[in-house]
């Protein structure tokens, strides 16, 4: 691919253009300087799309399901994009980001863009360019971005919070809602997908979600609790009608607004969350001064609470937000 | 136990009271403003302790081996303290700890004060009490304080920190090594201990051990390998030993001065960043303007970047560390 300018890279991903949308996602994971100027002209095309957060406990089949139901919408003839979440586990990564890999090859259809983003061991970081990549999705007019996470940990919550509607999957086997539980995803839940519901205990599991989904109620709104099999292709039809209904409740009133101003909430604590945790204290300035504050803690005049509000007051300062990348 | 004025707990936890150290432990666990009042009089008291941390992945038997270490340097007529760290887990963190107490209480002691700490969700916080608790301790004339953790993870990392002495221990089985490896324990030992060394594979281990320590050598040490079977209470003499001549090694030349610099560095970047962490976000001053930058950005006009640093350009001012506890 030979030198795009931006003006190249904003009309061909406005336009939809594959290989335009991959640079595009590439220089935002990059996050350089160029990514935030592309962001910003691509931003009057932006706010359109679904956002959607499928996540849930290991082994819920949420792969599956995503390749099934992005089938299912495309039946419908929508725009559907992937973003298929790794935070790099060092027990289960990569064994699991290639079978999705695979999977997902299913969706062989030139109006789905798939894309697999991996963690660099830092997940603030990857929150972020997650969300960047759904706005250039966003941008080239998909009706619908698909988040597809791995496991359930405090990465899917942050994912999740940046979604417009999130989906938790669980299994018939109780376990899984107890993982979900102690993870704290049932409290994002907008909706429930009981998968692999062809195994024994999917109705008492659909039973006890339909109960919990009583202390779930959110703007007048209980999280419905659907069930599917992805491998046998049950249910699927189902869940995208309660997806494109949840898409026409959240445009009534000023739900979208709220709720878009609520992730960008989250974006913007992200970023400076991620700078000050990331940038700051390797700033050498910012060591320099720890150690003088260090050498006065030692003298002992000063309590550790002292010392360490006297060093705040000092560098504070140095906390530039635009540092981070 | 009555009313006691701060002069009075001083004075107690100075001349080693044992009601007077529980109280002051508490004192600092609560962080108010008495807090920080005491731990600055204790301060001239405080510095002359050698802190040991023990590490190592679950199972590695490190409380019978602390227990044992105990008993072992009570025999040299040393006065030892413990502070057992409890990361609260959902999954082992109680039944861990009722099977610590219970072999705790075999060092029926007067002369060792034993203390159980848990994270109240965190960590940062964890580090912090527990360095204050072992302040307490050193203050009391306690010539060890012990550290032992549960499991192996970013809070063993921090508590390890912040000691004069980190004893990794490991069994012969070869996936605590691999564990403790992941977890980037093994870069942090001053000392390896092979334990249940009756077990097969013990030579083995140890072999590994002192094959790896040839990369671990700092300062011109390179970190010893023993083995410990706890429970036979076999190769505890040559343990303490260990210890003890590491005591004399790290009294030599400025190596202490050195390690307590970086000890006071660790622990101010740790209220600082505790601070920014938990306190910053919940203001509701910060809140208001996040929520302008969210509008901001929602207006198109300015990247995230822009509105991110504009943000916290106007609220770095708010985060006060004294308001940390």
């Amino acid at each position: 691919m030979g030198r795009l300018t931006l003006d190249d890279l904003v009309e061909g991903v406005v336009a939809g253009d594959r290989r335009c949308l991959g640079r595009a996602i590439t220089t935002v994971e990059e996050g350089d300087e160029t990514s935030w100027s592309l962001l910003k002209r691509l931003s009057p095309h932006i706010g359109s799309a679904l956002r959607v957060g499928i996540t849930g406990p290991p082994g819920a089949g949420k792969s599956t399901l995503a390749d099934a139901l992005v089938r299912e919408l495309r039946t419908r003839d929508l725009g559907v994009g992937v973003i298929a979440v790794d935070p790099s586990s060092p027990f289960t990564g990569g064994a699991l980001l290639g079978d999705r890999v695979r999977m997902l090859r299913a969706t062989e259809d030139p109006e789905v863009f798939v894309r697999s983003m991996a963690s660099r061991g830092c997940l603030g970081g990857l929150a972020r360019t997650t969300q960047e990549a759904a706005d250039v999705l966003d941008a080239a007019g998909k009706d619908i971005v698909l988040f597809e996470t791995v496991g359930v940990g405090q990465s899917e919550l942050t994912v999740a919070s940046a979604c417009d509607l999130t989906i938790v999957v669980l299994v018939p086997e109780a376990g899984g809602m107890v993982q979900a539980m102690k993870a704290g995803v049932m409290e994002i839940a907008d909706m429930f997908v009981v998968n692999k519901a062809d195994r024994p205990g999917a109705d008492e599991m659909e039973f006890q979600l339909v109960d919990a989904s009583r202390y779930l109620i959110s703007d007048g709104r209980r999280p419905p609790v659907l069930k599917t099999s992805a491998l046998k292709d049950e249910g699927l039809a189902a869940l995208a009608d309660e997806v494109l209904q949840y898409r026409e409740w959240l445009h009534q009133g000023d739900r979208l607004e709220l709720r878009r101003k609520a992730q960008a909430k989250t974006r913007i604590r992200e970023l400076v969350r991620s700078a000050l945790e990331e940038k700051f204290w390797s700033q050498a300035g910012v060591d320099e001064s720890l150690s003088v504050a260090a050498e006065t803690f030692r003298q002992g005049e000063q309590s550790l609470l002292e010392v360490a509000q006297s060093f705040w007051l000092s560098v504070r300062e140095q906390i530039a937000v635009s540092d981070i990348s």
